[in-house]
């Protein structure tokens, strides 16, 4: 550990500078956003993303999975050590885990997929003006475990960044290049220059049963919003229209359960098991 | 409309129940739950479910839903009205649709089920110990989208008739028999004495991959919390293991994506388009 002393004040800076970072506009002023709990920042560390500073409470000290972490060789990170009531008041949760990490955001934009490799497989996710939080984080996760190449969020969807995105993604948010706030149209530009058809959920009647529709090449599935489902410019530019077979009485499905539907058939096609 | 006295106290009897209904407890005791907004109650309504009583707030009857809605041939309910300050008192969300309906309960247990008729295409779907809500609900809602027959809940469920559950759920508890408290014992008799085979999500190596299980003939679907997973007793009882082939880094999803993706797999197999 880098420093012995405790911060005790709520006045103090980076306290103050962390509990500020729930709010968009201050992450992106900072530049960072905060994760918590060993388990997400372990996610972070073997994904080669290095927090700058860890802040760990004098209770969570006494766990072996925060104390492992802080006192780990491959923590780079300035470790700071706070009392549980600053603890408490910089945590987003009601049952803090007493460990928080500040990482610093990457470029937000297409840059950050300037280096994705994509092949016969290519998987992305669109994420469409879904401002849930939860449900953005969910996709994202279900994104990760089918494999997909990239996520990419439009401007209209709620801040990968948000804590309760970060929380519901469960680190999966550092398994893949997650893009935020991408202009729709240079993001078709993008795909179109690699080959990577767009496939659009729509529950109308033109669209192909999922299970019918053919997804066993370079593909961007797009999620929209429940309300208002995906953007028009999206479905326009789609190649495929595909809806998920409902028999029963329910009109439609949550975007995130959808999403991890549609990812289910894509991976399937591709014979996955 | 019955009435047209406003309540506008706080004080009010049935302001401070329906305040109330909130825990788990006073539901129980008073054997009504609340649903809000026009939407809900008009699902109710359709699956032939009539609230007791409708508690409507004055800005609420200037918008035509809700006016309809309470104008309505087919309302046999008590209307009241309410200030909008005591509704939004009453209500649990921030923008609170200005609209309540108080419900009776259904008995609880499987003593829900006894008229259910099952066939070969029989589905149900088990929710067992999955404690938040907005998953419970989510369940509920992917359950009725592909037509299964009934949901049943094991006791460390989120209540079913918590607000969370029945906003995630979209009105779909209204759609198919939804039992809750069902002693897992007492289920698995139930199920046997039908012929519905018990299958289990689990991650382990002995499951088999969900495309390549069969899933056609009469079947229960089983699905645990994300922590502990399906409780030992189900995973005794099942005919079947299925894993969700995951190709990717995320160690698991959740657990209503997970039900979504199995229970659209099961109506693949079973030829919906």
């Amino acid at each position: 550990m880098n420093r012995v002393e405790v911060i005790t004040s709520r006045q103090n800076s980076l306290v103050k500078l962390v509990r500020g970072l729930g709010s968009r506009r201050a992450r992106e002023a900072e530049g960072v956003f905060v994760i918590e709990g060993p388990k997400v920042i372990k996610e972070a560390l073997v994904s080669g993303v290095s927090p700058e500073k860890i802040i760990v409470s004098q209770r969570a000290l006494e766990h072996r999975a925060a104390a492992e972490l802080v006192n780990g060789a491959d923590l780079h990170a300035e470790v700071i050590m706070v009392s549980d009531e600053v603890m408490e008041y910089m945590s987003e949760t009601e049952t803090p885990p007493g460990l928080l990490g500040l990482v610093r955001m990457p470029e937000a934009g297409l840059a950050g997929l300037s280096a994705l490799k994509t092949g016969p497989r290519a998987l992305l996710v669109i994420i469409d003006g879904v401002q849930d939080p939860g449900n953005v984080g969910t996709v994202i996760r279900a994104a990760d475990a089918f494999g997909a190449d990239a996520v990419v969020t439009t401007g209209g969807c709620a801040d990968i960044y948000n804590g309760k995105v970060l929380r519901a993604a469960m680190g999966s948010v550092f398994h893949l290049p997650v893009v935020r706030d991408a202009e729709p149209a240079e993001l078709q530009e993008f795909l179109k220059d690699r080959g990577i058809t767009v496939a659009a959920t729509s529950p109308g009647e033109n669209a192909i049963s999922l299970s019918e529709a053919r997804l066993a090449w370079p593909l961007a599935v797009v999620f929209g919003s429940e309300a208002r489902g995906v953007s028009p410019e999206f479905r326009e530019a789609a190649g495929i229209l595909v809806r998920i077979p409902m028999p029963g009485r329910a009109e439609s499905l949550n975007v995130a359960v959808a999403a991890g539907i549609t990812l289910y058939e894509a991976c399937r096609q591709r014979g996955c098991t």
